[in-house]
């Protein structure tokens, strides 16, 4: 399957390379495998119809309806679906087979999409592809000088990993259901196929159980999803080509299950969701837990039909059953050598009772022991290494590391991530067709309804096109044009990961002028990997508010990230680049005036106190580079103590302050890091 | 009632005027009857409790939630309703009698706010004012050095008027049920408390009839809310002490029930729901039509349950019965002088039909005749003088005029239209006591579900100040200043008046930068009174996308009015206010710059395109004004013919474009029409 893309990938890289040397002519995320332009365009007018000419399906069916409400809203033009009105339709659909009932992972998912000035043809081999290809036409759709068009063109498309997931821990800190709902449209959108959710943890147990309430009475603090509610979700994801994989986790990360449930823990309780709990770990020596496991997979199996059950696995404190006599007598009885072959022992029960349900097991990285059946699925968040070894072994595998969207990295950190580079470019084929593609991983510790479109959007565009479009897709500028485009008209969805930024900094200053605070809001992102948890005093509190900039902050700054090819631009033409330096020139001013005008606010607003080392910081870079710009100008080398000085200022401006990173500072350290701008031309 | 204000009149106006010269200690709107301050401020803390102590009634219970809710969102700080677990509650509610199960006009309002350091308690005769009581307390919390706080404050209020309403009219564009309910959690904000909905028009007919089904099935577009619906929506709104009041519009635009019934309008059909449509009257004269509105409005008492019944009554066609030979028989052989007899017959057939149905008729000014009885009432859009007229003869009446917001008027000019000057002056205090209060009227011919945030939001918050707050409370200074501090709290609401215009500039540019498309929409409005669909040709197509420049934009430019009030400093500085100039300065620079930016994107789009003359023109004012800057700073005369030149610029930029008024161009006429600026200081 995946040779067709050596042929694809080759037809795709004149696209891409068109693109990079003007402006780009097709702005679609991810990158489709094979793109022939025609000639002209289609226009999109009023009179805009649809017509189903193959299968008829009710996915299908409000898979179109759903796409006529979509180009009306991101037009603005009132079309309603004459389906079954027009003689002669703009665009034709025509699936060859109906949707399955649960959608299976690795059924067919590509389609053919022709546009021509008289028309446009979606083709493919069943409502999947068909819903794929409907995304990829809305973002052909753009203003032209007479109307709203798209381009005559052919693409034909497939992805090239048929799992293509985004993990939410709705553990940590619960995401409603209506905000699960818009980013399983924002996934929809860059045609991503699995929504893995993390749906217990220490924090919180949010599902509903009717077998054993006390799981969710009791194991959160009231927020969980009904199971009504789980129904209309997975409903409402498979419409969208989406599956739902429930993980329960499982014997670590699991004290919200011994607060209504102490019996199942290796250690006694009594077990409270609270920052200071005791946390502990499931106790795998008695059969009580297996009857328990039982009942609980046998009621989860009927809400959440997917043929995959994720069980964690992951992070087993194995201090709870070192310090339980009874279990490490379980472990000498029973010829076990250590806590790994418990946990082994553990998985292979549990992995009985899965199939008993008909579910196929998965389990992160911890779990890969030659005890286990081949059928089960390792994810890996470790490294690269074990998903290549699982592969070897005969397991599948899922690549998660390298996509912790919780890390806060930029889009392309993660972009260059592949699941088949690293330790997996050593595979056979065969052993690589066990790599069945990658999850990026929301984590919650710090995340909030409020907050999380910007954090998984849209950096979770830049994984979903690695795992779809071909190996060789790979240039980060390409990627940031679109990843740009895409950005705003994601937000037609009704995703918040750009506007929801105003009211936070609103709520912060408690008035109307935000416009110094948002200056200083544009330059910064939030500290990377586990810096912020690490900085915590005491024990982590998962109920605090998250309120500050840290967490209305992009991820990632494209204030910054542009200033960056400025400097670059500016350097590389040996100083007379005028328009970069215009541009570099303003930036700076406005930083260097922003702490006077922001510095006001900062004392008025307990959220905002901690911002004033940052804001000044800005200010002092903003001179530092206009004075290094005019020594520039005057052809004059830095002279020193004016050098050092400035780049002992630069490096402090470098050291995080509330959590928070000045992302102009390097960038601005490269400029006046020169010893003598007239002999360091490149 | 209303002596009462003299005296809350005085103690406020303290308070107003300490806001004047200094930053305004009180952000609450409408400005509360009797305010005093305290001392020190109740901190908002995670433990944040409510317990009502007085009468326990559904829905205050729910309103308290509600409350909580909103007060956790707006600070990001996670509480939970913990009425009643609280030993120490933070605020403490008490009502003295429970709700009714359908609001009357008229009601006790009135509530009583207590904040001190050590908790606050709100006191109301009924939930009525505990709502009220609770918006004025959410409005109150800001954040402060040591964490979110309310002052301490005594707060006294009551509304000045009844009756304080929104007419949206649903009919010309169809506005779904989300956004009707956001618009009243807008309107229970600012304390109004009657959702006016204008349901039917020749453009559509929303609502469905059971007992007619053809009124809503071809009377409109497919879009009309179902009774079920609308049951929600008055429970929804009465949930929030807000009265819903529909409007039937008859016998004038009433094309959309002759679609499907063509047998009550004084002309033969066919008739359709199209924008060349032909318009009719409904046919008075025969009995079938009083049979057709008696079951109707029977059928419409049931989901509709407040006490009053708009039955329109406006603009009617008097053509269409001059036409009719069996009508002009009917006028004459009744001993009618004319077609407003016919109508006034008409009224009052329809006013006993009312009646039998419990309901109390409310008519546009055209209704008002001697015949009717004094119990219906008046609403007047044609001018305060009507208004007082009803008042002298003994009708009750409201006031419209100089509040519709399709008018594209800034808010100061809605602000100062009072329900009592005019020709109101002159009443007695009987005649006055019938002036119930007013509506701000959202009329829908060039708005829709996208827009109609924008046009609603923030201006009715100055009327709703202008209905419910002391008469005195008059200066716009203030109002300005707590109109933008309502207006972006009022976005936690849902409301998109300010983040909706975001995505509509993206989808005119179709791409990521808009920053320059942003600057020129900053400044400009649109088109005042009926200007825009004077400039129609041929019959107004309802139909027509809405999605230039003229619908996303703002209709009161805040950038334009900071300008102008920065312009008229200097002036009276005798042009020596240095940071007034300096920020005039950084603004003309960036209007003089922008034309070069965002030429080039105006081609690339057909939404864009007839926007270059105005781009252009933001330039050339921008120019001219720097010059003029720099001729003040050398203290030099404006030469001829420069200046003569630079006031036909600015004239001929004054003139609208593409349905849009340049702003900035005023403000720079002023500046520039001084011909010798060293004799012309005030």
């Amino acid at each position: 399957m995946r040779m067709l893309f050596i042929v694809s990938a080759a037809i795709l890289f004149v696209a891409v390379a068109a693109a990079q040397s003007q402006p780009p002519q097709l702005n679609i995320m991810p990158m489709p495998g094979v793109v022939q332009f025609g000639a002209g365009k289609l226009h999109l007018l009023p009179s805009f119809s649809v017509a189903v000419d193959g299968v008829k399906d009710a996915t299908l069916e409000r898979g179109v309806q759903r796409f006529v409400a979509e180009l009306s809203r991101e037009t603005g033009m009132p079309l309603r679906n004459k389906t079954s009105e027009s003689v002669n339709p703009s665009l034709v659909i025509h699936a060859e087979r109906r949707s399955e009932a649960v959608s299976r992972l690795g059924e067919d998912e590509s389609y053919e999409l022709a546009v021509s000035e008289s028309g446009a043809k979606l083709t493919a081999p069943n409502p999947l592809g068909i819903l794929h290809g409907l995304q990829t036409f809305l973002q052909l759709v753009a203003p032209s000088p007479d109307g709203f068009a798209l381009p005559a063109v052919t693409i034909k498309d497939r992805p090239r990993f048929p799992w293509r997931g985004l993990l939410i821990d709705v553990g940590r800190h619960f995401i409603p259901l209506e905000v699960l709902k818009r980013n399983i449209d924002g996934m929809a959108a860059v045609k991503m196929n699995v929504l893995h959710l993390h749906l217990s943890d220490d924090q919180g147990f949010r599902v509903e159980s009717k077998r054993f309430p006390k799981l969710h009475e009791v194991g959160s603090d009231g927020l969980y999803y009904t199971q009504d509610q789980i129904r209309d979700l997975v409903s409402y994801a498979h419409d969208r080509g989406i599956r739902v994989l429930p993980e329960f986790d499982t014997p670590g990360h699991s004290g919200s299950w011994f607060v209504g449930y102490p019996e199942l823990a290796s250690n006694p309780g009594p077990y409270t969701i609270a920052p200071d709990a005791k946390d502990s770990v499931t106790d795998p020596t008695q059969e009580a837990t297996y009857k328990f496991l039982d009942k609980f997979i046998a009621e989860m199996a009927q809400i959440f039909p997917d043929a995959y059950f994720h069980i964690g696995g992951d992070e087993v404190n194995g201090e709870h059953w070192d310090a339980n006599p009874k279990i490490q007598a379980f472990i000498r009885s029973h010829g076990m050598k250590n806590n790994q072959d418990l946990q082994a022992y553990f998985n292979r029960r549990l992995q009985e009772i899965l199939s008993k349900h008909h579910k196929i097991m998965i389990g992160w990285d911890e779990v890969l022991h030659p005890e286990l059946p081949k059928t089960i699925v390792i994810q890996s968040w470790r490294g690269q290494e074990s998903l290549a070894v699982a592969a070897q072994q005969g397991y599948s595998g899922l690549l998660s590391f390298g996509y912790y969207l919780d890390l806060m990295w930029p889009a392309a950190r993660h972009y260059a991530v592949d699941p088949m580079s690293g330790a997996a470019v050593n595979l056979n084929p065969e052993q690589r067709m066990r790599i069945l593609g990658g999850e990026a991983c929301m984590w919650t510790e710090w995340v909030t309804p409020e907050n999380i479109d910007s954090r998984v959007w849209p950096r979770t565009a830049a994984i979903a096109e690695r795992l779809w479009s071909p190996q060789e897709v790979q240039d980060p500028g390409s990627m940031y044009v679109r990843l740009g485009e895409l950005s705003w008209r994601l937000e037609w969805l009704g995703l918040t990961h750009r506007s929801g930024l105003v009211p936070m900094l609103h709520r912060m200053a408690g008035s109307e002028d935000i416009s110094a605070l948002r200056t200083l809001a544009d330059v910064v992102e939030p500290v990377k990997d586990y810096a912020r948890m690490d900085s915590v005093k005491g024990p982590w509190d998962f109920r605090a508010p998250l309120n500050h900039l840290v967490d209305a902050g992009s991820p990632e700054s494209e204030t910054a990230r542009h200033f960056r090819e400025l400097v670059q631009a500016y350097i590389q033409s040996g100083y007379k680049d005028q328009t970069a330096e215009a541009q570099i020139r303003t930036a700076l001013t406005a930083w260097r005036d922003n702490d006077a005008r922001l510095h006001p606010l900062l004392g008025q607003s307990f959220l905002l106190s901690d911002l004033a080392p940052l804001s000044q910081d800005l200010s002092a870079i903003g001179t530092a580079g206009l004075q290094a710009l005019d020594y520039l100008d005057r052809s004059q080398p830095f002279p020193e103590p004016w050098r050092t000085q400035q780049l002992g200022l630069i490096e402090r401006a470098k050291t995080p302050k509330a959590n928070l990173l000045l992302m102009i500072a390097l960038p601005l350290q490269q400029l006046v890091a020169v010893t003598d701008p007239q002999h360091s031309l490149p």
